[in-house]
């Protein structure tokens, strides 16, 4: 079980190289982690990862995150069920983000709103201003059905 | 041009809707921006951008993030050549991260040690620690002669 993370090296070209994981957690103490889908690459979502949702992820297979808005651990799909197993985590070169593959059980949807990633708008140029367009608006589950009626998740 | 951006809504089904974007900037100004290889989805880096840096992309196509340690914008590829053209930009559900698909010009190569990816390093788990193997060690470039020797870029 790994309990904690070395410090980040102040030697550049160390914490570019190989050797211990020593994620540079920022002034909050997160990371930013990227979840992408183990078969096709799409990206799925983005959140953040404090040193124990980084050490649960790494020891159980399964993805663990931290909620800002709820300032605790967040086991993804705890109350949607879709969970998701890790395939394979990478790490940058600074290691202030990691990268999950994962693939997703249960309705196979990332997003809270029941699409299969949280990216389902595209940004478009309209005159002076940006708008956006929903490039995916298929429902894999009703998240009134899923999430209880005060939003929580 | 793009001047300024609204503030997001504090109804949460219309940050979630189409309409104007309106990115939900942290304490810092900033929103998270992941890169992928518009041709074959790689994720290829991580950074950050101001109200200013996603005004300059969406406005000239280039991909432009700001820079933390150097405190500006940051057009990625001014000086390796490596700049970015922006094919497809996405925002999630919350409009607090960026998604660009672009293609590289110049070496291919998004990191500053020369690699294709910053994400070059798989973590593994060797008893109770994280260990860091590297996946990808094919140079596009050699820093040291794209960058100068105090390491600025």
């Amino acid at each position: 079980m790994i309990r904690d993370f070395p410090e980040p090296s102040s030697d550049k070209a160390e914490q570019e190289g190989p050797g211990a994981l020593a994620p540079a957690f920022d002034a909050n103490g997160l990371v930013t982690a990227v979840v992408t889908d183990a078969a096709d690459g799409e990206l799925l979502m983005v959140a953040h990862m404090n040193a124990e949702a980084l050490a649960l992820t790494i020891d159980t297979g399964i993805a663990h995150y931290y909620s800002r808005s709820r300032r605790k651990i967040w086991k993804k799909g705890e109350t949607s069920g879709n969970l998701q197993t890790v395939h394979d985590i990478r790490t940058d070169c600074d290691q202030d983000a990691i990268w999950l593959k994962v693939s997703v059980a249960g309705h196979d949807a990332t997003c809270h709103t029941g699409r299969r990633s949280c990216f389902y708008r595209i940004v478009e140029k309209q005159g002076d201003e940006g708008v956006l367009r929903i490039a995916d608006d298929h429902r894999h589950f009703d998240p009134a059905q899923v999430y209880k009626p005060d939003g929580t998740k």
